[in-house]
């Protein structure tokens, strides 16, 4: 602990290409620590996110992030405690999650920066998984997979960036619908982890391999769900290996944040094959948190999904965390731990 | 009238790029009048369909479609006349469409060469309604809009290929929601015709304007239904100007028929908005043709759609007018006349 608050802020600095940053846009400084108003919480931020969201809070994005002002702390998914409150509904030690600045102490109202209300992380789960599993990443597992995905028995399901932190769960929730799950990842060690610890039926890694080939060997019928946080060459060749009635749930295309991706030519398969392509907003999903957050919690009570958390240490790393995941540097989440959880 | 069984067969000749068609791939044979068996009718042909289909089916198409043997007859929508029966449901001067070869004369059961029923044509309308609008056409333009489209009160839709034949009347059928319609179309006659006497809102002239900065004017709260016909870059521009769950109705992509479309790269836009993109493959929806023809006849016979027919003349002209529409030659749906009806 300290009396200081370090703080991520964005730099002046040119950015990398499309969507991407650059070690040079985040600029480390320090302030005093906020004291809350009447109405607000001051938390004590144990955790960050790292998700390409960051990338787009930083440089703005199609209205729905307004770039963050030069000099102003960065945005992201934080976890932590409440260290004082001067707000009824929260009292000291409090677990919540939102998305907050990245810095050791942050004061909010009940809404968070998106307008989203703080979220309690369940008592018996860590604020680490109450910021991964129970948080974003699991939520948007959930919802693509229940509202677009709907995968059932007998199904196969093919989730690209399967390694990913959205991914691995994805994965994991296919495979309790009764569907045979092949996951997509980069490199031999993550394919094995897939078809080891995680439980999927195949994994195809696409750094050694044709993936259109290896998809249509290894789903012959077609895919009936196509998970995809990567889009680019791999949605195309997605498209090419659907089944009738197929539905493909667009939650990533990490592909396209910092280069170029390849085009889709192959949209013409959702006519020929009566298939749906379609994405989702989580913030959409506000009223529905709750309901994720409980089947989540559940099914990890239950031993159902195992967690994959990739924690840097230390606030110094949240350059480095943040933009390692464009490089496929993680396995499931991306965490950055910026301090040992105060406790209640 | 002839005794002898002009037909229309697939030549032994090199194709155009990708799905296209040339001339020289049309061969003009002529056979006898085949005679019906037990259980068959002959019917004599009045009107062939050019469809981008007609394509798929004699290159083969991803099992969809098996290529039709070379010297075989080309298949596609016909609208004919029952002139002997040897079926119990059918007799002589029935007004029935299917598809079936590309002849003066075929025999068949009650079931065309894709599977399905035989239509019948309801007796107010004539033979090329019937092939048209109460046809794959316009259950094209219905199924879209009605099962992924959903267009209502106050939303704005953007049809491209709109002077085309499914998009005459998907453009219409989204002016009876009370959607604010825009269609997209080449050429300022052809616009004119879609903002004049089919009632649409505005045009769009793709060769003469920008389409992404003129979607972007004309749709300031962005798209809420987009229709495609075309694929390419117009669907490209379309993905990046739609609104918050938005609907992309995927039914053509001409423009990926004959060369090599521009690859899709706004998909995101899929998640950061939450919309779909879906197609549908229209055999699918066989048990629903008969719901669809009928609203289709009561908005024809109440004036709330026009039809918009090009109609070729002469059994010569077939290859000529399917070739046509790929250049963007026809106006609303392309028929061949190969003989006056000879009527009931």
């Amino acid at each position: 602990m300290t009396d200081m608050n370090r703080q991520w802020c964005v730099a002046d600095a040119p950015g990398g290409s499309g969507l991407g940053l650059t070690h040079e846009q985040f600029e480390y400084r320090e302030a005093a620590i906020p004291e809350p108003r009447d109405g607000e919480v001051l938390i004590r931020n144990v955790y960050f996110s790292c998700d390409p969201m960051n990338h787009a809070w930083v440089k703005g994005m199609e209205e729905r992030f307004r770039a963050i002002p030069i000099g102003q702390p960065m945005c992201g998914g934080v976890a932590g405690r409440v260290v004082a409150s001067r707000h009824p509904d929260f009292k000291p030690g409090d677990a919540v999650t939102g998305f907050l600045e990245f810095a050791d102490y942050v004061t909010t109202g009940a809404f968070d920066r998106t307008g989203t209300p703080l979220q309690r992380i369940p008592t018996d789960f860590s604020l680490a998984s109450g910021l991964a599993t129970l948080g974003m990443t699991g939520l948007c597992a959930y919802f693509g997979l229940a509202d677009i995905g709907k995968p059932t028995l007998g199904d196969t399901v093919v989730v690209s960036g399967a390694a990913g932190a959205i991914g691995t769960i994805a994965g994991q929730l296919a495979k309790l619908s009764g569907a045979r799950v092949i996951g997509i990842a980069g490199g031999g060690s993550k394919c094995a982890m897939l078809t080891g610890e995680l439980g999927f039926d195949a994994a195809i890694d696409y750094k050694a391999e044709d993936v259109a080939a290896r998809m249509a060997e290894l789903a012959p019928r077609g895919i009936d769900v196509f998970f995809d946080n990567v889009g680019g060459g791999i949605l195309d060749a997605a498209l090419a290996n659907m089944a009738h009635g197929g539905r493909i749930v667009i939650c990533g295309g990490i592909a396209g944040y910092n280069a170029q991706a390849p085009g889709l030519h192959n949209h013409m398969a959702l006519a020929m094959r009566g298939c749906t392509m379609a994405g989702f907003f989580f913030f959409d999903h506000v009223g529905r948190f709750a309901e994720g957050v409980a089947r989540l919690a559940d099914w990890m009570r239950g031993g159902h999904i195992k967690e994959v958390l990739d924690i840097a240490d230390g606030f110094d790393k949240v350059p480095e965390a943040a933009l390692g995941q464009f490089m496929g540097a993680n396995r499931g989440k991306q965490l950055v731990k910026i301090v040992e959880d105060p406790g209640t």
